[in-house]
């Protein structure tokens, strides 16, 4: 399966590399570069290194002792305790808290299971939220409608539309209606062009992002002057991390799709992130020893043994790693938690700024 | 004098660290990464490699040849040319021209020579340019209001406010009140946003960036799938170079002052853009043999031989490079005269989207 991706993929991107030089050569345009960017926004089909066929195998341990996991469960918790001591203090300070809505459009399991948390989180931490939920097949008028009234709604700081929307609906137009003050996701294009400038300052910095950073600040990894590889380079994840660890002068490579040497690359850093949503992507040779390594990938595989029938695994092969690494977050109970803990943060913090509450 | 750099950088560091971390100490935010990205960004001053320090060398020749030297000039004119005909086109078709607006405040004679150059390649072209200058201790709102003419002013379709700026006026402010109709340079957060986004456009793509991929189309330099080093991660070149060189799928990596190993990493690209404004910062042994290296840097040295006492050198140390390189831009008449190329191109390109004119 993954060999027929791969060759898929070649001849996607020979298909591309032809259609581009024919039109090149057709065309009266000015320039010899695409004037569209979109056109080259190639689907993201990982090539499978040889490696991700092997099984795991038991390695000749480098590190003295294995990797230490990082509890992200723990610290999540530890956060949004200290998110309800403060939406406390606001309530009995000024008589309001925050407030999120959340957006859901259409019936996708996985979506679903995430609204759920996050509105169970909202009412833990002693925020209002707001659930509106949409049919599959609703106009884009009515999700604009939605995003519009709760822009206008003064006890809502945050709006979450829940992502991927269907394939009908047109996301771009969709996020840039939502108000800059109240993009809680940080995904609105002034706020990632605010992320990536110096001297600049977004809003909200992605939720996942934000989470990454968060444990390695917790883990006391410094992060200046450290080699980062990111792995994917997704509008969510890869991109917006790879901008904050530069901001925080990380020497950051990202690792993608069309990456030729993706092992070699991750394998001189000290840090990775990785966000691609490939089971087992990550073998203990794409790994330099003593790197810390956060897995940003939830997969759902099918396991029968399992509650729901299915487990999430994420891109990094965690029984190889743990040899290699010095630090790793487990799938799930890593990253997961936190992103849920940083949209709290943000919608918090939205308040804050709403209410000029200090 | 570059061994004091290196230690006050050392020393700048710590003082920052230590800084951060008693403020996080005394602090009672919640999160424990700082909540400021801007308080983040150091100066950039790039540390002194031995290298730089040791003259150029005869060196043994890896390639068979000497690299191809790119001609940015002549390049630049044959665009020029084209974008003349495409204005007379317009001028023909509609009676209308392109319009460039351009604000300089303050007398530095660098930035007199950069605006001095772009009015005279408008005029060539055919397009129409208006310069504002103002003193240099005048007040924001000054600048403002130009800023805020040139928006309302419907025969203009491209505002260029020189930088850097006088340090009392706010940069950020006044890029943002540009209209990102009219911002031909690309530095709204907004364009910038959208040029990482996959699956977004900006309106403009900054222009140097531009003449950079422009110049490797030109000499058929293939960028998907290849390991591409920039250096240098400044707003108005590293960085909008480092998101459209991933955007036509190069794996890149953005080195800075902070990074440990510049060489070691640098030696790995099959395509190297640098902007740092080092004289002799890229040594051959930063190269990879066989790789393409566009050469952004322009610092002006003292030169009592040439005619106006000054000459201006790149980032490479060209006399090594050009042993180890395939190809290789001068400085100057290498990606200068692309980024003014560039501007024409986007101001051209505006007045076509005003007009709605194909």
């Amino acid at each position: 399966m993954m060999e027929i991706m791969s060759s898929i993929e070649r001849r996607m991107a020979a298909a591309w590399h032809n259609k581009y030089v024919i039109r090149r050569a057709i065309s009266t345009q000015i320039l010899m570069s695409p004037q569209s960017l979109v056109s080259l926004d190639l689907p993201e089909i990982w090539t499978a290194a040889a490696d991700n066929l092997r099984p795991p195998t038991s390695l000749n341990c480098s590190n003295e002792q294995d990797a230490v996991v990082i509890d992200g469960k723990l610290i999540a918790e530890d956060i949004r305790s200290t998110i309800a001591t403060e939406v406390r203090r606001m309530k009995e300070s000024i008589g309001k808290v925050p407030g999120l809505a959340v957006i859901l459009v259409g019936q996708r399991r996985d979506s679903q299971t995430y609204v759920r948390n996050k509105i169970k989180a909202c009412e833990e931490a002693g925020i209002k939220s707001l659930f509106h939920e949409l049919p599959e097949d609703c106009p884009e008028d009515a999700v604009l409608s939605v995003v519009s009234s709760f822009n206008e709604d003064p006890t809502i700081h945050g709006i979450l539309v829940q992502l991927p929307l269907p394939q009908h609906l047109d996301e771009v137009k969709i996020l840039n209606a939502l108000s800059l003050e109240k993009d809680v996701d940080g995904f609105h294009p002034m706020n990632m062009g605010n992320l990536a400038m110096r001297g600049r300052e977004p809003l909200f910095i992605p939720c996942t992002p934000k989470g990454c950073i968060e444990l390695l600040f917790r883990f006391g990894v410094e992060i200046m002057g450290k080699n980062a590889v990111v792995i994917g380079r997704s509008n969510v994840v890869g991109l917006p991390t790879s901008l904050l660890l530069q901001r925080y002068h990380a020497t950051v490579s990202v690792v993608h799709a069309l990456t030729n040497n993706p092992e070699e690359i991750t394998s001189e850093a000290d840090i990775v992130v990785t966000a691609a949503g490939v089971p087992n992507l990550v073998r203990s040779n794409w790994l330099k020893p003593g790197a810390v390594v956060i897995d940003v990938g939830t997969c759902p595989i099918e396991d029968p043994s399992s509650e729901f029938g299915y487990r999430l695994v994420g891109d990094v092969c965690h029984e190889e790693a743990v040899k290699v690494a010095s630090a790793i977050t487990p799938v799930p109970g890593g990253v997961g938690p936190m992103t849920i803990a940083m949209l709290l943060s943000n919608t918090l913090d939205s308040a804050k700024r709403a209410y000029e509450f200090v």
